[in-house]
Order: structure tokens, then sequence, then C-alpha cells
């Protein structure tokens, strides 16, 4: 699009010229020409005459606002007058402004008397743009008026943006369906309204110094668009970009990071209960097949390795260097690694920022910035890469290969993962913790884990960004091959700055977050539990190729909580072709129902689970299946579960792969069989309706976010 | 307050006498006054000349109306005004409605034109009732507008109600802060919009054949409220009112049903495999101490216990008798038993409604209340009562007493809650299948276990309701006193009756089930682990005596979390004053937060969990607490198990006694530390911050609705 951007220029340049953090209306309106945004026609009138043909001009009745740096509320000034109509009224509206401006201050500066179009039917909404502290330009659409502002029914998006982004905000506020026509409404011209948003969105990205701008209200008209309010808001702080690094450069760190050849540990120690060495035996225990130095100036050896005074006295090239030492010492052995050239320090050690010291973390991030390392901490419990045999923590080994990679911001939840892993049997290709985050992020791993062939899934936990751009570049990426799941904490946290616009104080902290990751193509978890379930389930699952979800079930009970479950998590259940429905029909019971959940009823041997569920892989217009099952004596758990798997293991063998999902109701033996099924690629629990569902739901959403559906 | 019910009387008998289903404007409006609902001054005008002067009369604009009962569609006819003012603009719309009437339907009958005050200003709302399939009479509430029809803020009350309910109902929606003036919109007079809900509720109260009321718009200005348009549909279906039984009826019943002191089992057999061994197999083995009669016309003795031909044969008094003869038989047998005297019989068999023979259920039905029998079932696994170690089921025996009685409609449900219960340990009062729910239904079941010592809370799996002002008037009495927890399945089931006015559409019934349920003090479940966990936790935990909740943590990433699961279940995070944040600071490391959540930090001994959690206790101006706990080598999970087990009797043993739940995070020996927490009293839970919260969540819940907080 054209764009006049020297107009804006002047503009901005004026405005901060005169020490100003906000420009006038008129100001507004000239930025809104400037980039094509349709306002309603109108004009300063300096003498009654003026308004008198004005008014004429611009046709229908119009708003006269008095117009004076000197006046900022001019409602209470008695100088607006709206719905004015016909000569008279508007010359005699004319001059009792003047004079109410006069009565309010006698000596303002008055410019004259701004006459507008007064615009009108359609529907109001938002169009805006705020700068977040974590992902800079975001630009919000919602309906306008009192109702929209408390029930806060907006949406967010990162600026800039195309057209179908931009459209697809029409489609993400609840309201949807008014602007559409629903129930009488008047349609809105959603064409329009897009082309708005990405001009907002193309104007605060050229221009970041726009610290934010409303247009509240747009009147979206069957036919077009009109801002009939402007009110930019201007940057008043320096802002400091954060550091950035090329994919490249952050491959070449991570790799060698997550395949490394030699660790060094700095801080090995003999002593059981030490961390160093905990480290030490972690990763000779674990199986590491690769060099490991150990770093300890009073030691010859540690567990049987030799070992070295101090980093530089290592012979080979060292990948990793993991620290066990009281913090006051890393920051001098941070220089030594870096000397030695060691690309990155893995810092166990805490009494950094997390304690308050935070000046001892700055010394440590300009040491690491100098000696040219990368820093992964401090404050963490290490990190395992599994194909590996990588065991560098001071927590027990874990050597369940998978494909699910998993990162946390906190030690305890860095802990729960390794519980609810080694628990769940859950196949893992890393655990990594971030800590202080003071170097390494979530988007250097994730930008690590898109290009490993080890990782299918990867979930990180996080409680902020420190660069939710980066974050997103790198989701995007991931997520185009591989589920990304985030469980981000802190969800009631309000934004700190307090917001002096519309925009701003729609901007609260997690709806943000919640529209950018699900624009970034991120699965988000709502709590540890969610995250741990969907990391475990989303790599065992296939992907499915269309939404046609069907429920078989023995017990009708389950049938129905399924089916709410659907619902819930935004699954479709298939409408059942008549043919495929005969089908199902022939190995049901008469009084069982087919449809959607095909119900085989309670009391049916195997043989009808078996039928019913190859019917399912088989046809191809099904493309995921949920499983009910009832215990029965006809019908035991493990009967049920070596059944599903020799079906699905079959189906698998002639090509056919769908998600499966189970919800096994009955007696403790359900256990056993959940296990044993989830072992074998369906992914199923017992006592709940829920949980093999939102599983499911995950895999759609991000099916569907990375467009494969 | 004081109605003309012979006004309505009359009309609705004039509307019925015509063979109509619905009701003229003018007679919607008479009702209204009738009942003392304000609607808009108007009156009908048969003259140019009598509009002027009525139009005169009422002041400000007015809308008119043609008033004909050949003309349906008004508007189409060119038969609406709206906004007329002046009497030169009254008389020319007086003409001009004419005339397009008589264009449209030469042939039509004219009364006139109707001209009505027009209502502005204030907000729309809607208020109507409708007659729910369930739940009789219910009554709605909205903010009026298309908005409001899309995203469907509505909430629903039983009729009639008190004028508590009613200002509930204004609170209860999502936009209620527009009501109340929030960002500048007009403040709604809240006690003249209870009044007309309150209205309404006695109207379709007293006259129930009015099947739909819709008041809309209802325009709430600061000074009152006005109806500007009334709708009124008559009932024409006959309904039939469903059987009722007294209390004192009921438990007689329910009493020798739960604790029987003999019990028949009709089909009792020597045969493994059968159902009649099963059942038989299980009273003998479970324990059951009352006396055991098995009927079986060709066994001389069952399981060694002297078996009968036939019921009438046996010699004492018998309770109850379980079924476990073929469907065919039942009808017979259960006149036997009624012969007999044995008030309440437990239909095992299957083969009734659920497989289509909905005739030989309804035999069974007249048989039963014929020979005075009650009925359990049929299609069913039996029930458990287990403080008399009583399993009269053809599953497996339960044996941990404890204060949960749960039941379910579905037998796959019932399997669940078994497998669920022996996994967890969970100590139950009963468990109960209701199946086809022929008879004894959930407010049987409800009415015992409200007096039932026993049990301590119920929770109930559901998919439909028989009698749902029953039901409600049930739960109401047992939430006082004890936590009822009910899974409704079939939220997304629509309403089978097409509706043919806003409320009617507005009722699906998955919302009036909620709002209903809530009003009922119920605490819904959505899903069936949901139910179970509540289940299991409800009774472990005592009832907070106020909102203050704490958490202490020592994973400040936990502590995030936890406060996220909090804000998500309607917990309110105490402000803790200087003082105690004084006190708790003094046993925590100085980087630690105090505030809340408590942040002791990661490394801490197992004396500051120790001392925080019993500041925790002991300062009385907290009523729950929430534990982060953090897996590492100073505090192990037992130890920290064994510590707040400690604190925790302590201080019940000095009377304190407050809900403590706990999330650890930690390595795989966090799950038996949590069990034993939980056998201890404390609601713990490994690997999810999410489960704590909502136990302790559905815990609050239950104690507002039961007015104890």
């Amino acid at each position: 699009m054209a764009y006049d951007r020297d107009v804006v220029r002047e503009a901005l340049g004026k405005a901060r010229a005169e020490g100003r953090d906000s420009l006038t209306a008129p100001e507004g309106r000239l930025i809104c020409e400037a980039y094509g945004i349709p306002v309603p026609g109108e004009g300063l009138a300096t003498t009654a005459d003026d308004a008198v043909r004005l008014a004429d001009d611009l046709g229908g009745p119009v708003a006269m606002k008095i117009v004076s740096r000197d006046i900022l509320h001019k409602t209470e000034a008695g100088g607006v007058k709206i719905g004015v109509e016909g000569a008279d009224a508007v010359k005699a509206a004319f001059d009792e402004i003047i004079a109410n401006a006069k009565a309010y201050d006698a000596d303002a500066d008055i410019d004259g008397v701004q006459v507008q179009q007064m615009l009108s039917g359609g529907h109001e909404v938002i169009i805006g743009a705020t700068t977040d502290p974590t992902f800079g330009k975001v630009v919000v659409f919602g309906l306008g008026g009192v109702l929209v502002e408390v029930t806060k029914d907006v949406t967010f998006r990162l600026a800039p943006m195309d057209l179908d982004t931009a459209r697809s905000m029409l489609d993400s506020i609840a309201a949807a369906e008014v602007l559409k026509g629903a129930r009488g409404a008047e349609l809105a011209d959603a064409g329009a309204l897009a082309d708005v948003i990405v001009r907002v969105s193309d104007l605060v990205s050229d221009f970041p110094e726009i610290r934010e701008i409303d247009l509240n209200p747009v009147f979206a008209r069957p036919d077009g668009a009109s801002a009939a309010d402007v009110r930019i808001l201007l940057e008043t702080e320096e802002t400091v970009a954060p550091v950035q690094h090329s994919p490249e450069e952050i491959l070449a760190v991570m790799n060698r990071l997550m395949h490394p050849r030699a660790v060094a540990v700095i801080g090995a120690s003999n002593e059981t209960g030490k961390i160093g060495n905990s480290v030490m035996r972690n990763l000779v225990d674990g199986g590491y097949a690769g060099e490991i130095y150990p770093i300890n100036p009073k030691a010859d050896e540690v567990l049987g390795r030799k070992a070295y005074a101090k980093i530089g006295d290592v012979p080979g090239d060292v990948d990793v260097a993991v620290f066990a030492v009281p913090a006051k010492f890393v920051v001098g052995a941070v220089r030594e690694v870096g000397a030695k050239g060691v690309p990155v320090a893995v810092l166990i050690p805490s009494g950094f920022a997390e304690t308050g010291n935070v000046e001892l973390q700055e010394e440590l991030v300009t040491a690491a910035r100098e000696s040219g390392v990368r820093l992964l901490g401090p404050n963490i419990y290490g990190y395992y890469s599994t194909h590996d045999n990588l065991c560098a923590t001071f927590c027990t080994p874990f050597d369940v290969k998978g494909g699910v990679a998993l990162t946390s911001q906190s030690g305890g939840i860095g802990m729960a993962i390794l519980g609810f892993a080694r628990s769940t049997n859950t196949g893992v290709s890393a655990i990594v913790g971030l800590g202080n985050k003071s170097d390494i992020d979530e988007d250097d791993l994730l930008t690590f884990f898109a290009t490993d062939d080890n990782t299918t899934c990867v979930a990180m936990h996080l409680e902020d960004l420190k660069d939710g751009r980066a974050f997103v570049a790198a989701a995007q990426r991931t997520t185009k091959e591989k589920p990304v799941v985030v469980l981000k904490a802190g969800r009631t946290a309000s934004g700190a700055r307090a917001a002096s616009s519309h925009t701003g104080a729609l901007a609260g902290d997690d709806k943000v977050y919640d529209d950018i990751l699900r624009q970034a193509g991120v699965v988000r978890a709502y709590g540890l539990n969610d995250m741990l379930e969907y990391a475990r389930g989303l790599p065992v699952l296939p992907t499915p190729k269309g939404e046609n979800v069907v429920i078989i079930t023995g017990a009708g009970g389950s049938g129905v909580l399924l089916s709410d479950a659907c619902e819930a998590n935004g699954l479709q259940l298939m409408t059942i072709p008549q043919d495929l429905d005969e089908a199902f029909r022939a190995f049901i019971p008469p009084f069982g129902a087919a449809g959607n959940p095909v119900d085989i009823t309670g009391g049916e041997p195997p043989s009808t689970y078996e039928a019913t569920i190859r019917l399912g892989l088989q046809d191809p217009r099904i493309h995921a299946l949920i499983l009910g099952y009832w215990h029965t004596i006809v019908t035991p758990p493990m009967v049920f579960a070596e059944l599903v798997a020799k079906v699905a293991a079959e189906a698998r063998a002639a090509g056919i792969d769908k998600p499966i999902v189970a919800s096994l109701a009955g007696d403790t033996e359900v256990e056993q069989a959940s296990q044993y099924l989830y072992e074998h690629g369906v992914v199923a629990y017992p006592y709940t309706t829920e949980k093999p569902v939102a599983v499911l739901g995950a895999k759609y959403r991000w099916a569907r976010a990375a467009g494969l559906i």
C-alpha cells in the first residue's frame, strides 16, 4: 500500500519537538489520511459562516468541537455540540461554542471550531495498537461500546500483519456473528475493516515511536468503515533492543550443547552429597560416551576420571562446561572457559538475580559476552539429552528415549517433569532447565529443537519471555513441523505499565499472550498436568488428516461424556453417512445406537469392539477415533487393550495411521490396560473421559495451526 | 403482592376458547397490568383525531401500529411507524397506516391504530419465562439486543422466586457491570428489574398454562423499568405430573434398602459365572451380617445358605429383593415380591427400555405400583452400602468405608467409580446404580443420603432428571448439610422442543441445568475425573470458615501456577497484613518472598516448611492453605509429607481444622508422599497444580452455596 510516510514523520517530529506525548485530533486525522485510513469529512471553521458552509458541504448532521490547545476537556468547557443540522442551528452552535470557550478560559488561544460529518449506523468497533512489553507492537480489534469494555471481547495480533491475519481477527471475538449480520444485525464490511487493521499495523510498525493508537469508534457499515475518533500517544522512554543471534549462530552453539563430544565439570567432586559429585555420577552412570573432564584443583581424579586443576589444562576441545561451584567463583570460571574456547556454560549454581543479587548476574552476563561464552541458567538443575545418554544434572538419570523435548523456567517444575516422565514411561529427547535465563532462552532452544530429528514435540514451561518476537519467529518455524506446547504461568498478572488508552487498558497481559501464542501456532496448556499430558501424548498420536472424529463406545454413559468433551475441545463429531451407519450396525446389537457415538452396548464380546474399530480405521472418511471401554466379564480390560493394539498395528502395516484415544471405565485392571495401550500408540486413560479427548484436541489444535488439516 | 388473577384467568380462557396458542399484544399488556408489570402508556385510536389526542396525552414521540387480527405481519403491511411526534405527523401517520393496511388486504377487519409511548434511554434487557421439560417454569434474564443473542449472556432460575433470588440474576450475567453503570454506562434500577422478575415468576407459577412469556425489550432506566413489548404463548399439550412420594415415604423405603436386615436374591445360583452366583458370593464374602435368602426353585441351598423355591416361602421379613433373573421373569417376580411385603426390588436384569423394550418396562412399573414395590433399576450393576458390609452387585466387593455416596445412571460410569475408589483408597458409604430409573431416582437417594450419618458427601452421575423440581428440593435440603457433586452428562444436547420465543430459544438445555443446579447449591463437575476427584476430596477437607486462602510454596514456579489455578477456581488469595507478613519473613531466607504466595525458596530444610505451615494454621485470619512442594535432597518427599501430617494433626488437636491441599513437584517418590498426605487429611497430588486447587475450589463453592462462609 502506498503510504505518505513524510506526513507522519513531520507530525511526529513536531510533537516531539514540542515535548508532547500525544497528538491533537487534527494531527491524528492527518496521520490516518496519510495511511489511507478512512475518516469522516471535516474542516476547521473560524467564523459562523465558515461553519455553515462546511456543514452544508458535508451533508447531514455534524458534530462541532472547539479547537484550542489550551482547552483539553472540551466537553467540560461546553465546547462540543453533536447532531447539529440546518444553517440556523449550525450558526447558533458556533457562536455558543466560542462564547462557552471564552467563558471557560478567557485567555485561551482559540483556533476555531472543528465541523465534522456525523457518522452513524453500522456497528461501532475499536481498532488500535499498543506497545506490549513482551511482544512490542500488537494490534487490537473488538466491538465498541460499554458492553465490550466490560466483557473484554477483543483479540490481539502482532504487527505488522497480512490481510488474512487481519481477517482472522474479525472471527476471533465472541461476538463475531454480530458483524456477519446474525439475528438481523447489519452486515459489516469485513474487507474494509481488515484493510483498516492492516494499515494501523503498518503505521505502528513503520513508526515505533507511536506507543498507542486508538481508533474508537470505527463505524463499520455494509459498504465501508471510517474512524470517527483517533487518539495517538507517543513513546517517551528509550527502548533497548534485545540481543539478537542469527539462527546459524544459535544452531552452532546449541548443537554443541545438545550433542557434545566432550563435557567438563567445573567443581567436579568425589564427595557424596556435593552437586559436583552428583553431576559427575550422572554423566558416568547415564552412559554418556563422550569425554568427561572433571575440573578440580585439589583432586587427581574424580570417579576414576583424570581431573584437571583448571579448564585450560584440558588437552582436547570441550563443548560444554557444567558449573558446580559457588556463585562467587562463577564469573572468573566463565572467563577461563571462554579462554579455552568452550562455547557454552551450563550454570547450575544459584545465588544470582533470584536471590536479589542482580549485580552479580549482570557481571556474569558481561563476562560471558566478552569471553564469547553462551550461558544456560544460572539457577538450574542442568539438562538431559537422552539420545546422547547425557545427564548433566544433579537429579537422577533418565533413560527413556523418545520424541518430546521439555524445558522449564522453574526447577520445581523441572522435577515434576522428571517424576511424571519416569512414572508414565514417557519417551523424552531432552529436558532442559532455563532458570534465570541470563542468556539462552526459549527461542534458542526452539531453534534447535525445530531441526533436531530426535524431537517430535516440544513442551515449555515459562513465566515470561525475554523477547516475545524472537520466540514467535522460532515458534512459527517449529510449529509447521512439530507441535509446541507452552505452559505460560502467571496468567493473572496484569501489565506493569499503567494504560492511558482504551487499547492499552484492554491489553491485559494474559489475553495478549493467549492470542499471540495462538498466532504462533503454539498449543497452550493452562496447567502443569495439561502440559505434561500433552507432552506425553502428542508425539504418540499421528497427525489427523481431517476433522471427522468418531466415538466407538461400549458404555453409552461414556459416549455421552466423551461427546461433551469433544464439544469442550473443539472437535467435530462426524455426521455418519448412511452407508457407513449401516456398516456399523451390521456389527452391533439391534438396540445399539449407530450414529455418532457408535454405541456397541455393554455386554458385547471382543469381536464387536474389534470389528467396529477396524471399520473405523479402514473407512477413509473417518480421521480419528475415540474409544469408550466398559469393563465386563465378556471383554476384560487386557483383552480389550490387546485387541485394540492388534487392530491398530494391522492398520498401520496397511499404511493407515489415524489418531486413536481411549477412555477406560472399570475396575483397577483398566490402569494396566491403559498403560499397555499407550505403549502401543493409543493415548488411553482410566477413570477419565476428559483427558484422552483433551490430548486429541491439542493434537488437532496444532494440526490446524500448522495448516495440515 | 396483590395480583388481579381474575383478569388473567379471563384473558387466558378467552384465548383458549378461540383455540389460540398465543395472546394478542393488547391481551399481553392487560396481563402485565394485572400483575403490576410496568408497560408504556398507550391507547387505540379509531380516528386520526383520536390518535393526535392520545399522542398528546402520552407526550414525546410515539409508535403507531395497525391493529387487525387479519394482519399478522404489521411491518410488511406498512402498518408500523415509529418516532412520530407532533400533531401533523401523527395525523399523517394514522392516515398512511390505514391506507397501507387496506392496500395490503382490502378485506382486513381493522380495529384501529395503536398509539404507544416510545420508551428510550436506559438499557434494553430481556425478562421472560419458559416451560423447561425437566424443571418446569424457569425465568430468564439477560441484556437485550443482537449482541446478547449471539453471545447468549443470560441466566435462569426456577419460578417462583423471592426478591433476593431475582436480584442474584442481575449479578449472574457476564455483562452485569454494565447495569451497575460501569465505564460511564447508565445505572439501571436493580430493584425495579428484580421486581419485574418476581412478578413474571409469580405469573407463570400461578398460571402454568402460560408456556412462554417474553418481555423484550424491557427498558431499564435509573428510576424504573418498563416492558415495551410482551409476547405470551400458551400450553397446548396436556402435561403429566410426575409421581410424588413424601419424604417420609421415601425415607421409609430407602432406609430398608440401605440398611436391610434381610436380603433375598431372586435367581440365586451355585453356577460360577452367573449373575445370581456373583451377587450371592459378594453378599456372603462382603461380610453382610443380615439374613440372606437365596430364591431358586431348583436348589436346596446356594453357597451354603438354605434356598427357597419362591419368595413367598421365606419365613421372615425381607427388606430387599435383588433380581438376577432374565427380563421376561421380572414382572411376575415383582408381583410375588410385593405379595410378600418386600418394599423394594433391585433390578439388575437388562432387556427393558434400554434395548427398546419400552412396553416391558411400562408393564414392570405398573406391576410394581400395583404391588407396592419400589424399583431400583432395571439395567444396573446393583448397589453397595459399605457400612453395612452390603455388596449387592455382580461386581467385586468394596470395603473401604468412608463418607462419600456415589450414584451413576450408567453402568460403565459405575465401574469407573469402583475402580477409581479402589485405586485411590477412597472412603465410600454407598455406590448405587440407577440405570433406567424406572422408579427410584436421584431425589429419592438424596433424600436418604441427607439423613444418613455415614454420608458426608454425595456425588451423582446423571444424564437426565425425571423430575427436576423434586431433585432441586432434595438437593436444597441436602446441600445445607453436605456437598452434593453432580456430573450432568449430555451438556451439548439441545432442547427437543422447537422454541417459538426468544426466551425459549435462549434456554439451551445445559445452561438451564447449569444455573438451576447452582441455584440448588450443587457443585457441578464437568467431566468424569472431576466428579471422582471431588468425591474423593470433599469429605476429606474440613469446611473453610472464610475466603482467605494462602499459598505456601518451596517452588516459586509452582506458586505462580497455583495462583493461576486459584483465579480459575474462584479462590481469593489473601492480602497478607503487615504483621503476618513479618511473621512469615522471620522463617524464610531474605530473598524469599512473603506476600502471597509465601515463597520459602527451594533449598530449605523441613523446619522452614514446618514453621510456615504451622503459622498458616495458627493465624485465625487465614482460612485455607495451599502447599507447593519441591523435591530436594534437603527435604525429601516423605519427610515433607510426615511433617505436614504432624503439624496438621497438632492443629486439629488444638481445635484448628482448616482445609489444606498440596501440589507435589518431584521425582516419583512424590506419589507415595501424596497418598500418605491424603490419608492424613491433606488433599495432595503429584505432577499437577490444577487438581488440588480445583478440589479446594469445589469445597468453597459448596460452602458458599450452603451459607457457611
